[in-house]
């Protein structure tokens, strides 16, 4: 029955793309990062979708949680191998392609219930190379990046997360056979969540408290075998199996791992920074700061990627809204495309507007974790402290705004937004799970508030402050905030003008908690959704800035000025609209008068009706594949009704007329009711 | 294994129930209705746990999507022929327990899947009651009813929703055999997404396009069987189906149908209203109040319902928080409960607060539903309109409010929220359907959107408006607002004033579209925004004003000092986080002083410190047994950890110590590695 899939575009669709007034591809490429990455992105995908099955990727959905999983390992490995042939044949020797696209935007929708060996490489491998000595790293790290074995990084517990100095298991060092004793005291002290921990690995990084002569030393990083390399059977001592059904992630196998008595040599603690000698003797690592370094890269990864989930669930939103009618503005007049109506519009194009705006942000963020990685190098650690915070914002802003814009591109899908097939589900509960993972985004601004605290009384005592914090202290200088102009750069300083008063006020409340005896510890708490309020704005403002700058700096030179107006108004409407959002912020500590606030309602009403005719186009300048989406209401062709239709009929329910249970309890009851 | 339980509850959550200043009891009489409700909701819910597999229950969500959908139609008739029994027992002859408890939240966790039957007893004999003949329902409505047939309504296209009128399966009466002959035209026109219409329903009431000669009558009601009754199998010329898996629901089977020379006998039109006689002659129906009337019905179930899910987030999250300890507030003391960071007290308590605010709103909206009923049936009409309108509003909020606090409470669950085991991301999926089904969220607040400026204009014009739009005319008679003094009442009358103020600066532009000639629908549309803002504040001034009732009105003199304390705790916390989250709306229109605002967020944060020894007893007065909520974190005895542990040892993955994909795939990848 898929003949029902007509091989044209929908009408609609193509009247769409025909009357935009820029060119799709220039965007994609700007979008992509020049001609030549979008030629590599889009060579990558046309070869990993040769011999693809797009009819067993819509059939995932339906199979139990065990067959996902089954379907996920085979995916993950069919990929694998493919991805190390083109590496073999493109350029051999390098790891662009093998390992480097294994879990990553490119190669979205090819393990659609998600990889389970992606922590391996997103996170363990990176990790083993900061913490392993060179000669640990070639025994077994380079073991696990060459995929000669499988592991995961395992650090959260059942009973513990964000406290590492709260973590129960332990390893104990026993000098008469130099080894270390792994064990795991209560259940809270399981491991519990690593990806692919469960049946997919067979190694391990640990973290577990190092005691020696029954003296606590702390987290360690430990490496332990938890599965025979042949039979794949869990070593003695090892407890480990999968967590269980989640909402979302089906096929990532994370698991639970327990220790009872397990040996490992005591070459196998991490002990590039800190050791442990034979006998017991322990040196401390003398700076925490490239563990410290991993989380901000990883963080910068999660921001990127959020970015790009919420594009893609606006690509699928805004093409099914070109293609759906109903509901006639004028009565007696045909039913319109659903993107005629204002109100969807809302819905659209701000969320066009905020991928855009949270992926330029996450590029700068990228420039600066390369400078200070350089700084680092050099031994230069000043830029850490505002790094760690930027990177901290970002990604709580990039998840959480991300996971509210792909809800709500899903319910302007109305009731076929809630279809699997349409796969808007799964972008959400894989974006809102970026909301906990890799630091919890409440802990997250808490850190970035007591980043603002600190600045904020550095500033006051002199000190000059890092550059993206810098407008704390030119509004200690000038508390006025002077005229409202409502231009761009007037937006993006009334956010960090909300951002400095937030961090005022707030430092403000944590002073008077101080002078009444409280300690530093109490008042910050008791100040927490001050602090939360002050970080969240002082992310805000960055992402304004970082927006404005890549529309009007120098870049623009390099665009034609078709796709640079599209950029102006995506970004007029980015910042019109945030604005409004954080008006309960904003009117706080700035004075707007009538005309002020309907002139931005006009802006936001004005743009919307600007953007109307260019929205297709910007979503098709995004460049994802029909594979990368998955979507029956996304597909380039727009042929959303049959695709829905389509996937409807393939439903295994539907391969028999009439179900058991008729038979066996529906008929019977009906009988007994007559 | 199931030993890891202890059977004690978790000290930290005794200690909590210890502390309350208040009787859970009392709160759960009151929240029930009274004690004689209560001790019936207990009384059948203890009948219906007898013999219940709550194991069976935990291992749903592995199953596949058949399995789900078999399981579910078991669960169903298992709960039917219990309450059936119950019902003879009890109290023999009525419906209270049989069918009136079969799809309530009295019997929730018992068809954890969804029920296939739902929409059968929710919506169609309600339906079937209110537009067919006595003749009709006694012939086939009643067999409905007593569960002697199944059914369902369908009205929902594929390519057809809230617009009736662009429904484009037809009904052609044929004179020579005085049959109607039903058609699905395109693929477009298929009925989609009716509960229990894929494989559990027999006869279905049926949306169609009802001709004449060819001439078209808008679209009319009709009953069809669908499938044999014997064998089940689909009638010749039905096309019938489930529509596939969905983000939750995922036993109800909901159905796709589409009909080719389907033929009916004339007397299957539902002919209370319209009727078609022998030979083709028409009757327009004399009024459509009655349908009308049954979508409010609806309405005011959904948003009880979603004010429950909500209720029962709280419960899950408030428990969990009380067991779970994490992050020294000071250094060197224990891990508190999660349940002191203020932060987290800022996640639960405004939830808990809702819940209690939307039942009320809820509770009000059925008092008038029942009396404009009795109006109706005395042929007064007036009020209809401002009920139709404050259904509206109340299924909005509380749908989009709930699963809005549903999100915030899994995620202040942390990474262990994500489980399923956790119930709270199913809750999430079905407090999100119901801001789409029985009227989408944004076209209901344009409707609101429209009477309120209907109301603005027959006010100005010196009609009188009904009570629960009064304030239009007094911000009408007096634009000022007046004293801040941030009483209660003052805190509704903010929210009134910027719901007036949002309607008169909604009616300003609609009137200038106008005025440059857009026609009244195209100015509607451009002006749609400020329609939906206006009526969502106009919903939630009538939520602030029935909460206040409640707690300070006659009601208050029925309940002991120590509860009417706790009840103005939780509306003082709700109604100033409220106003905090509304204030961008409200500073648009009134003045409010650093003072005005310093002292709002000094009263959250006292208020949420005042609730903190309240919050378990509060949830444990909601009074879900541990079967309703259906939740490792938040069953009564607190065991959570155990309880998680538990469940994931009986994950079917963790049956096998090896998955076969590792015999064919990983290990071959691993071996070609090396």
């Amino acid at each position: 029955m898929s003949s029902v899939i007509p091989k044209t575009v929908n009408p609609d669709l193509q009247k769409e793309r025909n009357a935009a007034s820029f060119k799709s591809e220039e965007f994609a490429a700007w979008w992509a990062g020049g001609e030549e990455k979008l030629k590599f992105n889009r060579g990558v995908r046309t070869y990993l979708s040769k011999d693809f099955d797009l009819n067993a990727l819509g059939q995932l959905w339906y199979k139990s949680h065990e067959d996902i999983f089954e379907a996920s390992t085979k995916a993950a490995i069919d990929l694998a191998k493919k991805l190390r042939v083109l590496q073999e044949e493109r350029n051999p020797g390098g790891n662009d392609y093998w390992p480097g696209l294994f879990d990553t935007p490119v190669t979205w929708g090819l393990v659609p219930g998600g990889n389970p060996f992606g922590v391996m490489y997103v996170m363990l491998v990176n990790a083993l190379k900061a913490q392993c000595t060179d000669e640990q790293y070639k025994e077994f790290g380079s073991k696990i990046e060459n995929f000669q074995a499988t592991g995961t990084y395992a650090q959260t517990e059942l009973g513990h997360g964000t406290f590492l100095r709260g973590l129960e298991m332990r390893a104990d060092y026993d000098p008469k056979t130099d080894e270390f004793l792994l064990n795991t005291p209560k259940i809270t002290s399981y491991k519990w969540w690593p990806g692919g921990l469960g049946h997919s690995s067979n190694h391990c990084m640990v973290m577990a408290q190092l005691y020696i002569d029954n003296k606590s030393k702390g987290p360690h990083m430990f490496y332990v075998q938890v599965r025979d390399e042949e039979t794949h059977e869990p070593l003695p001592g090892i407890h480990i199996g999968d967590i269980g059904k989640k909402m979302g992630f089906h096929g990532v196998n994370n698991g639970f791992l327990g220790m009872k008595n397990v040996r490992i040599p005591r070459t196998r603690m991490l002990m590039r920074h800190a050791q442990v000698h034979e006998g017991g003797k322990y040196v401390k690592s003398p700076a925490n700061v490239l563990t410290y370094y991993a989380m901000v890269r990883t963080r910068c990864v999660v921001a990127k990627n959020n970015a790009l989930m919420l594009a893609a669930a606006a690509t699928i939103s805004t093409r099914y809204s070109s293609v759906r009618r109903q509901s006639p503005i004028n009565p007696n007049e045909p039913e319109p495309q659903i993107i005629d109506h204002v109100t969807q519009q809302l819905k659209l194009f701000p969320e066009i507007a905020a991928s855009v705006a949270y992926r330029l942000a996450s590029d700068y963020l990228w420039q600066l974790y390369d400078v200070t990685l350089d700084d680092i190098n050099n031994g230069k650690y000043q830029r850490l402290p505002e790094l760690h915070s930027l990177s901290c914002a970002l990604k709580v802003l990039c998840s959480a705004d991300s996971t509210a814009g792909v809800e709500r591109l899903r319910l302007a899908c109305g009731g076929h937004g809630y279809l699997s097939a349409s796969n808007l589900c799964h972008l959400y509960s894989n974006a809102t799970a970026a909301c906990t993972y890799e630091g919890e985004n409440t802990v997250l601004l808490l850190q970035i508030g007591r980043f603002l605290m600190k600045s904020w009384r550095a500033s006051l005592s002199g000190a000059t402050l890092a550059p993206t914090v810098s407008y704390l202290t030119e509004v200690q200088k000038n508390p006025e905030f002077g005229t409202w102009t409502g231009s761009w750069e007037n937006l993006v300083k009334a956010m960090q003008y909300a951002a400095a008063n937030k961090t005022r006020t707030a430092f403000k409340s944590l002073s008077k908690r101080l002078s009444i005896g409280q300690t530093e510890e109490e008042a910050a708490n008791h100040t927490g959704i001050e602090f939360t309020q002050a970080g969240e704005l002082h992310g805000r403002a960055f992402v304004f800035g970082s927006f404005v700058a890549e529309v009007t700096g120098p870049n623009a030179k390099k665009r034609s000025a078709s796709l640079n107006r599209v950029l102006e108004l995506l970004l007029e409407l980015y910042l019109v609209n945030e604005t409004l959002k954080q008006l309960g912020h904003l009117l706080q500590f700035i004075n707007l008068t009538d005309t002020d606030l309907s002139q931005l309602q006009d802006r936001l009403e004005h743009t919307l009706t600007k953007l109307r005719p260019e929205a297709v186009a910007i979503v098709d300048g995004f460049d994802f594949s029909d594979i990368q989406l998955n979507s029956a209401l996304g597909s380039y062709d727009g042929n959303a009704y049959e695709r829905i239709f389509d996937s409807a009929l393939k439903n295994p329910l539907n391969q028999k007329s009439v179900p058991k249970s008729f038979h066996s309890y529906l008929k019977p009851f009906v009988k007994s009711n007559i």
